[in-house]
């Protein structure tokens, strides 16, 4: 991905390609506004978020089916498999490791931390569940580059900086909390009540 | 809630309150370069972020304490309680029982509900998690307007359907799908996959 795409229109793009599977078909042409009308869409939304993607639309005859799957696999990065771990194998956390979603996206799950003796040992989700005193180790071993934090708000800084000296460069956070990191390391945060607060403002 | 606030932006005022509130004074007054600097962040955006609420900052000498926490607090509805209901009790929909960040805008969760009888009775968070059928008249009984949507996928618009008859007009939600509601209800999704896959992309 080089283009910085807007995360409402990466979360469409895995929807596209299910569609675009489910018709069962990789030769032909679709165009946009046909994509459009079966997801219930607008289709100059969906010509903008393919635009994001190496394929070509072409003027009435619109994608070739076939190529419009590859270039959103490419896209996704669904033909390599990235490692990723996860902190804090709360109830969270645990619902992350479960959580089949990542693959979209060509991400896996390849070890969990806990700082809770009785948690660690455990599998969950197919990741098992390690002491912190694990964590250079593990995220050596596996070439993780990303993270997830999911522990409580009072330690998850302190999490963050164990993961930056053990070569994390990109941090997913639901600590509702702002982390400081040094400069080359990104972080995204989720605070999931932020969200139904601003649905809520608008009821 | 009355200009359309940026999430990000939303999700850092409980930060600021937090910090406001540690201070343990409600007299005297603080600029927006002290809650930067304390808070290692730009001033500008401190600025930017406590302009969405109603409190008025003096040049000079910045913000009255005991105003900015009642100006953050109201705007954050603090001071209310908005009910909100979640439909899947599976990992993630539990994990958002027993998470206590909703709070910091007011809302609370009164409800759960479940197709699956072997969850149903049970409570999460101190949520009572009731079967499907008892939709209509335990919304209607709480007066819940938001819902939060966990279940899998290939239900969720069914589940939205219902959902939007029983009177709800805002839903936050996590499965992976774009779901198709009547003018005048709003929906936000939450695609953690997606975020992650951002942040994979800047790596």
């Amino acid at each position: 991905m080089h283009r910085e795409i807007p995360v409402t229109s990466l979360q469409r793009l895995p929807v596209y390609l299910n569609y675009l599977k489910s018709l069962g078909r990789t030769d032909g042409n679709i165009s946009s506004g046909a994509i459009a009308r079966a997801l219930g869409m607008g289709e100059v939304l969906v010509r903008k978020d393919l635009a994001y993607t190496p394929a070509h639309g072409r003027a009435r005859t619109g994608y070739n089916c076939g190529e419009l799957i590859a270039a959103i696999e490419e896209y996704l990065g669904c033909n390599r498999v990235l490692p990723a771990v996860l902190f804090g194998a709360g109830a969270l956390g645990r619902a992350l490791l479960s959580y089949g979603g990542f693959k979209n996206y060509g991400i896996e799950l390849v070890a969990a931390f806990d700082c809770c003796e009785e948690k660690t040992g455990a599998t969950v989700g197919g990741c098992t569940v390690y002491p912190y005193a694990a964590a250079r180790e593990v995220i050596g071993r596996t070439g993780a580059r990303l993270a997830v934090i999911c522990v409580p708000a009072d330690v998850a800084q302190e999490v963050c900086d164990t993961l930056v000296e053990c070569g994390i460069a990109a941090v997913l956070n639901f600590a509702p909390v702002l982390l400081k990191v040094p400069e080359g390391v990104n972080v995204r945060n989720i605070d999931m009540a932020a969200n139904l607060a601003i649905l809520a403002s608008q009821i």
